[in-house]
């Protein structure tokens, strides 16, 4: 049961850094001209920045990507693999969406069971898991100067936060199994996928001069 | 003397909070076109990134943030507030330096003290009690892409520093009291007011050459 | 034995902080219009950053930079000191990419050494040595909203990790000294200094158009 539950969150997690990974890199090969180590090295902060993040502010040190070095490999590999096979994800167009989707569902999940593992309350532990699975892309988006999705498209850290929640209900409530983690994780991705098809957005907010600019 | 001294600082804590959630939730509507949840994540950003980067490196882990609900309550309350009465803000203008001044008076103040509570040496604490105020503000204007107010405004760091180190020789010299950090508070507000008021500034560099542009 | 050893790890981590902060300070007065304040603490920033993003990681709280006066004073007085001769450092030109290449291969050599120490693995004390050494200005980058110099040119990580990895393997096979720092630190010195003086760089990706723009 336990051997069980530790080889789902691994799975987890893993799944999600490689999919992160190739995300990640394919974003930053879009917006900036960087060479092979910039690529790896964005995928990698992609990948690895939510989990980093989320451990160390619930006190898990050193963090898992610098523990088990399987996390660095898996995050690696997927930059390196968005680098060399450039030319076929670009074709696959649409495919980043969806890889950052099931990056979203499945660090949201993992997350919220993380941090519920180190004790901290339901409350708590899915909003470090949402912190988890917006993090890294929101640390990649910065360091390329992009505007963070999580800040300007409001169906990004809603459906984090809907999968993280029902996650830290069921382990509350303790009926949290490989199944809800996957309809937790199911969730996530239909609300995340249904907002990117249909461009749904919240209500928003518009600067009071668009014309002005942005540099105050 | 203790709840005084405990109740004294979590009233400090909250109503920073609160200012700076509005003033940040305000500053970003005002820079990108951001949608509710953005309004409020920066908002937020705004409010507690500072305590939480201090309490990251003073080790009390969680952060207050994530282990007291009423932290995330009113910074959420506050970005939720400033989306909803807009028009409000605008009108009153100026008001947002003052919201700002006011939660810079008070972070410094009580991160001082929080860094103080820990076991740190006055002038550690002096220094976190200033990264306390000015930290979220700095990660909002990363976030949002401007320059950081404390990087291009002197007199913000120093209004925050002055008000820090009161609050800490006060707290060396065991004559901390509810007067003391109001005072304070008064000073580091006073300061920046004036800042703000006459447009003072510290000496200055200029890029070399100014039409080039800041593209590296 | 240990004494000397302790010093010669507090005389790589001072003199890499003084050429960061001189480093950082120049850099940060090149991109943007800043005050005294501003290029004080964008010196500190680049010459600190590394360190205590290490010290988070590896769970060494607070951070040295905050529990040894000496870091903060000798960051502070660099950008200061760079701030007054800015005309001296304009007018000597390429010294700023010698001093960052000094700091780059101090900071990669003494941040392994201290993650070592702290009992972490040979190929995590590495990761955390090059971070050390590349993320005081990454931070600074992004801070004054430029690409970081570890995203866009590719033998900036590399000098730094084949430093910190002549440093983690000298320390695992036990033969780890003074002149083993020394030679080290000359070939992370060495390569990058080779790569910027023939703009060597690592095979790169290309925005889909060039034209559009960076800004999504």
């Amino acid at each position: 049961m336990i051997v069980g539950s530790h080889l789902l969150q691994l799975a987890l997690e893993l799944s999600g850094t490689f999919v992160f990974g190739l995300n990640g890199a394919l974003i930053a090969m879009e917006s900036e001209h960087l060479d092979l180590v910039g690529v790896i090295v964005l995928g990698m902060t992609t990948a690895l920045g939510g989990g980093i993040l989320r451990d160390v502010l619930i006190g898990a040190i050193p963090p898992a990507a610098f523990r088990d070095w399987r996390y660095l490999a898996v995050a690696a590999g997927a930059g390196l693999l968005a680098f060399l096979a450039r030319q076929i994800w670009v074709r696959l167009g649409r495919l980043i969406n969806v890889f950052d989707a099931a990056g979203l569902s499945l660090f949201s999940v993992a997350g919220t069971a993380t941090a519920f593992s180190a004790h901290l309350g339901p409350v708590q532990s899915a909003l470090l898991g949402t912190i988890t699975a917006v993090g890294g892309g929101t640390l990649r988006d910065i360091a390329i100067r992009r505007v963070p999705t999580v800040f300007s498209s409001g169906l990004y850290a809603v459906p984090a936060a809907a999968g993280a929640t029902l996650t830290a209900v069921a382990l509350e409530l303790h009926f949290y199994s490989g199944t809800v983690a996957v309809i937790a994780a199911l969730v996530c991705f239909g609300i995340r996928m249904t907002g990117v098809h249909f461009n749904l957005s919240l209500p928003a907010s518009r600067p009071p001069s668009a014309d002005e600019g942005s540099e105050a």
